[in-house]
Parts: C-alpha cells; sequence; structure tokens
C-alpha cells in the first residue's frame, strides 16, 4: 500500500465514525478515554474530524491520562481515594440523555501501574464504578450507538514490541492495528460490510439452535458453560432501540451470548494473559461449580485475579460466552496484543461481571432483578479473558442432552454461507 | 547547571503548586488547559505529583486541544458553534464552590486558527463566555487560590524559534520558561520569595500616592489613563478571602491597577504583537475618547481585533493597566514569546475588557453595577496588549494636575528599598 500514515489514519476514524458509530447527523458525540488517551491525540483529532465532516453537532473529549492516576495512587492519602467528583456523573448523563453516539478511545500502557498497590487501585476502582452506576445502567437501555477502538501510544508499543525501538514499536503497532481493522482493503468500508454479514449468518445459525449449554474442552479446559433460556447470539452488529444500526468494537470478530450464571461448572485455563488496570496476570485458571468461581490459581498477578473475583458478588460468576475462530485476521498477526479489545478477537473468551442485557430476548426491559432471575449476572465489572486457542473444541448441548459440534480445533464445525 | 530537565521540570511544578497556587493539603486541584494542554501533558503530570505530594486531595483535568476547535470550526454548521455542553459550568462550579485551588495551563500555537473564519470564532468564543459566566463571576469574589503557568508545544515552540529543528525548538523554549521564572536558581522557591518582596513594594509606594491618573509617553503613544478612586496596586501575590497568599501567574513581574473606565483620552501603539485565539495581531494602535476606543488600525488582524472591541460594550474601554520595568528577565531574554503570560512581563500594558474587582478597596463586595459606577470596567473579555518599551516615560498625574516621574526609559523613577 502506499498510503501514508495520514491517510491510514484517516481512514481508520472514518471506520470508527460511520460503521463503528454510525453517527448520525446532528447527533453530539462524546469521546472518552481509557488508559492515556492523551497520549493517543492524533486519533482523537481524526476521528473527531471525521464526526464533524459526518454532521456531528459537537464533539466532546473526556480525556484520560494514566500517569496521573499513578501519582494519585502513591502520594494521595488512602482515604481520598474514595473520592469522585459529583460532575463526571452529571456529564455523562448528559449525553446518555441525549442519546449522544459514544466513543471509547484505548489507549493502555497495560504495565504502567503494575508495581502500584492493589488495595488502593481496588478502592478507587469500586469508587468510581459504584459513581458511575447510574451511567452504566443507562446504558443497558440500549439507546446509544457506541463503539470502542484504539490508539497507539509508546507504553503499550513497547509492550508489544519490546525489542524494537520506541518509535518503530508505536509504528509498527499502527500498522498492525491498520492491518487487522481491515484499513488496507481498497474499501475497508465495504470490507467490514461484508464481515458483518458473515458474523450475523453466525448469530442467526446459533440462535436458532438455542443450545442448553457449551462444553469447552482444551488444555487445562473442560467447562460446562449454561446458556439462559431465550438468549440471543449477538455480535457484528448492534441496534439500537431507535433503530441505529452500529459495530460495537473495532476490530470484532467474536459472536457471544449470555451464560446462565448459576450453571457453570468445571476448569477453565486461560490461553492469553490478562491486563487490569495496568497490571499482568499470566498463566491463570479458575475452577467453578454453580455458576460461582471455587479457586484462582496464576503464575503472576494471582492476588489481583482473585480481588477482581472478589470485587462484588456478580464479580465471582460469567456474564459472557464469545466464539471466535482461530483463523480471525487478530490471530492470524500471531501478535499478543496486551489488550481486551484486540487478544478477545483472537480466541474464544468467558467474562466475569454483569451480563450484557440484549444478549437474552426483552433483556433491556428487565430489571436488573429480573434479569438475575432468570440467570442473567449483575456486577459492577465485566473482565474478558481469553480460553481458546488452535487446541479447543466446543461442543453445542442440545435440550435433551446430545451434543453436536459447534467448533472443533478453534474453527467453526458449522457452515453458514 | 547540572539539572537534567526532569529535575527542572519538577522545580518548576513545585513552584506552580507552592509559590503560585500554596496548595492546602486536602485541598481539591482543578487544572485546566488553554490551546492543546494534551500536547504539555509532562508538565501536567508533573504538577499534579507536586500537587500530590502537597497534600491534594484530588486532582482532575479538563484537558483542552486547540485541533479539536480547529475541526468544529472547519467542519460544524454555523448553528451548532453556539452549542456549549451543560457540564462545564455544572462542573467549574462544582470546584469553585469547593474553594479548590486552580491551575490553568496554557499550552497554545499562536497561528493554528489564524485562517479559521473569524466569525464563526467569535461566535463560538461568545458562546462560551457567556455559558461560563457564573464561573467567572463566582472567581470575583476571591475565595480561590489560583494561578497559570505555561506547557511548551511543539506549535508554540516553533512560533518562537523558527529557524531550530522541532525538536531543539521544544527543548530551548522550555530552557527559556525555566531561566525567566528563576527555576536555574539555587533555590527557585526563595528566589521568588524575594522577587515578591520586591513588587510588594512598590505596590505600597503606589498606593500611597493614589495617582488621579498616569500619562504614558513613547513612540506612537500618548496616553493619559485615569484611574478610579481608592484604587489599589496589586501584583506579586494575592490573598484569598480565607487568607491564602498565592502567587497569580508564573512568572509575574507586573504591578497593576484599576483604571478608570470613562476617563482614558488618546492615542496608543502597541509595542509587541497580539495573540488572539490562534491569531496573531501585528503593530496595531488605538485611539480613546472619554474611555472609549474610537478607532483600530492594524497592520495584520485588523477585523479580529475590531471585532473583539466589539464583543460588548465593555470591550472597547480599559480594565487594567500594569507597570512592568523594562529590565525584567522576561524583557531581558530578548524573546518575544507570542504568549501573554510572559509577553506581559515584558513591559507595561493595559487590557481591554472587565476589570479586577480586587484592584479598588472593597471591590469584592460591590455588585457590578456598583463596580461599573465608580469606573470599573465589565465584560465578558478580558485581553491585554503591550505598550511599555526602552522609550516610555510614564508620569503620575496627582490630584492637584502635578506630575511626578513613575518610569523613565522603561525603568522605574522611584526607589522603595
Amino acid at each position: 500500500m502506499s498510503s501514508t500514515f495520514e491517510e491510514q489514519l484517516s481512514k481508520y476514524a472514518d471506520l470508527i465514525v460511520r460503521v463503528g458509530l454510525n453517527l448520525q447527523p446532528g447527533q453530539n458525540l462524546l469521546v472518552t478515554g481509557v488508559g492515556s488517551s492523551v497520549e493517543a491525540a492524533p486519533l482523537v483529532r481524526a476521528a473527531a474530524e471525521s464526526a464533524y465532516r459526518a454532521g456531528a453537532n459537537y464533539v466532546d473529549v473526556f480525556w484520560s491520562d494514566q500517569y496521573l492516576l499513578q501519582s494519585r495512587l502513591r502520594y494521595a492519602s488512602a482515604e481520598s481515594l474514595n473520592y469522585v467528583p459529583a460532575w463526571r456523573l452529571k456529564a455523562l448523563m448528559e449525553y446518555a440523555e441525549q442519546d449522544a453516539a459514544l466513543l471509547a478511545v484505548f489507549a493502555e500502557d497495560p504495565t504502567l501501574l503494575a508495581d502500584e498497590n492493589p488495595e488502593y487501585m481496588a478502592v478507587q476502582r469500586r469508587a468510581v464504578s459504584e459513581a458511575l452506576k447510574p451511567f452504566n445502567d443507562y446504558r443497558r437501555k440500549g439507546t446509544i450507538n457506541w463503539t470502542g477502538a484504539a490508539g497507539v501510544i509508546p507504553g503499550w508499543a513497547k509492550q508489544v514490541f519490546p525489542d524494537l525501538p520506541p518509535d518503530d514499536a508505536v509504528a509498527k503497532l499502527w500498522q498492525t492495528v491498520f492491518e487487522v481493522c481491515r484499513i488496507n482493503e481498497a474499501d475497508p468500508i465495504a470490507a467490514w460490510q461484508s464481515h458483518i454479514g458473515r458474523i450475523m449468518a453466525r448469530r442467526q445459525y446459533l440462535n436458532a439452535k438455542q443450545y442448553d449449554a457449551l462444553h469447552f474442552t482444551g488444555p487445562g479446559t473442560d467447562l460446562k458453560v449454561g446458556l439462559v433460556a431465550n438468549h440471543r447470539w449477538l455480535g457484528g452488529q448492534g441496534e439500537t432501540t431507535q433503530g441505529i444500526l452500529h459495530t460495537p468494537n473495532l476490530p470484532t470478530e467474536e459472536t457471544f451470548t449470555m451464560p446462565h450464571c448459576e450453571r457453570v461448572d468445571g476448569v477453565v485455563t486461560a490461553s492469553k494473559p490478562l491486563s487490569v488496570s495496568g497490571t499482568l496476570i499470566r498463566e491463570f485458571s479458575m475452577t467453578f461449580a454453580d455458576g460461582v468461581v471455587q479457586n484462582v490459581t496464576a503464575n503472576q498477578g494471582e492476588s489481583i485475579l482473585r480481588k477482581l473475583t472478589e470485587f462484588d458478588e456478580g464479580a465471582a460468576r460469567l456474564g459472557e460466552v464469545a466464539l471466535v475462530p482461530h483463523s480471525s485476521p487478530i490471530s492470524q498477526s500471531g501478535i499478543l496484543f496486551y489488550n481486551t479489545l484486540f487478544d478477545e478477537n483472537a480466541a474464544n473468551h468467558i467474562a466475569i461481571g454483569a451480563a450484557y442485557a440484549e444478549s437474552v430476548e426483552n433483556g433491556t426491559k428487565l430489571s436488573k432483578e429480573e434479569l438475575r432471575a432468570i440467570g442473567g449476572n449483575d456486577s459492577m465489572i465485566h473482565v474478558d479473558f481469553m480460553i481458546g486457542s488452535a487446541e479447543m473444541n466446543v461442543d453445542g448441548i442440545l435440550a435433551d442432552g446430545s451434543a453436536e459440534p459447534v467448533m472443533r480445533n478453534g474453527e467453526w464445525a458449522f457452515d453458514v454461507m
């Protein structure tokens, strides 16, 4: 390709705005940063320009910076870590109630906070989760067209390509992001429409099956995950209550649905590390009984992972199960991104924490209590981790107990087109 | 000096937090960006760390980015430029009502917006001024310990040192900022305390004189500026209503007071260019009669300047008059900073727009109407421009009409120590 970086970045921004958000003329757009989005200013600027060109009324950016949090964790008093300014919820609700479009820009250095006090991090994270809960509850209504996308920053690039000089690592990670996001295709937007169509066909097949459970087997994994009755397989495209079709997260390769949070049993071993607020958790396993995590082991970060599962009652149960073929472009890149947005699209995965209400019929109309009663998990967290590999098989268990192959050796075991 | 850049930056941050803000243990600190503060992240991070070390409860940062405004001015609809999200005022008031400390980080590329539509810029600027007026009115109460300081960004450095490679320009501008802020002194905080003491002595002398007017003469300038009765000369240090001594703006070399907004007559010629929202106004003059701007001429940016004086009724009258010796470190550097924070400390200057209520006895207790009745100007803007030089004389006119020398050839004409 002879595109310059600026041309590629502009295509990526257009993909985010037109396919990811499907921004409507006259809409406001709120861009929220995760990690150090101030270092991803070139992407944020390109997205804002693309949004204004697409007719945005106003683009607001809530920038973020992990170094500010690092200083706070190191030098602020322990009591002050509970403090969350009231304006943050008000500002988020202002946009939510306008049905503004929402773009999350992920720009995390996965190890920046690795040496900070995990107790303090948990206190700070809980305070933010509690303060912003009304916003996250509002989002469950499904009125917001949203997506997430990544901005490359030096600290992330260094983790992915530790042997390259810093500038080369940044350049190479950008090229990798563009490649797995299909930016180098002649028409990236058309390529995405075609890709999304294939995901939608898988969804349709799986929805018709209405498996009672999935059975995952692979190295270190033998896990049965019950699915809620009338579950819906989602992925590729989302639709707001007003009918705006959007693509939550770029890239996306997954098809996912709602596990029954009381019907998960067995052992599962992660196939990739997990980055939690700047700390890497490596080589970890969990056992489940009746939906609840019984035991957690990890070669690195075990205490962080255990704290995570103890965050609240729902943090020890599953809220999502997702299928991704091992041949996905992210998997093909052979790169470990240390970033869930990418790594979750390289492998089958599950998430502890909150279920997505829309992944069951009429779920967005249920209260959290009603959702929980049918098996949909409730929590203030939602953390994905990878379990798939080229050695994983997945069976779909029908209501009569019989099994059908869903995946074999990490690839789909059924045809749709 | 053998200090590394990081050490210098850390000393600069400590100066901002301890002398500029005099941050109190347990206070919240709000950092607001002017220009593209996202590019000044190293300074913002250093200031946040220094604040937490000084006992801050929480440091919040409202980052800013001029490129987002540029895209908006170029691609958003004309009507939408009036839009200001409601949360911005709520967030500022949340901190104001807590008497949080307030740091403005200036990081402007002075020419980035030079080619944008001046009508659109005026609409956008007015909308923000009107939306945030309650906050700026609240600030007049004098309850907030605040300061402003500059963060070097590439676009600014390029303007100041156009012949240097970008990285060298940034490095040289940082060194210049450190030098004029006395960071290279053995003990910068002690050096500032001594400097502030000298400014306070000038204030005391001038306050005792209670001149009826000042008479400025120099190349292209013959201007009489009446002063309000019971005016107070300020500068160096400010004091909040709770008694927190702070240093508004670093660097600061000025001593300033309140002109009578109906008693300004004559002609004044700027001695340095003025940067207004990304546009440079060069070689300009204004004539005044009975306090009101009668005519504006400029070799560059005349229409922007005229629009500025037409922003509201008070924008065509003076709100500040300030004295700065020509031997100030900023003036000695011989550098034109294209940034008011620095350039105003190189020369005598005046400002069109709002007066500072604290620059008259009991001014903060007066309503805006009462203040206006005694000659204190009201406006939504406040824009300084430089009129001093090595060729300027200033006389103080006493109540009986007699004149005393205040400055000769740009230097103080009276002794205080």
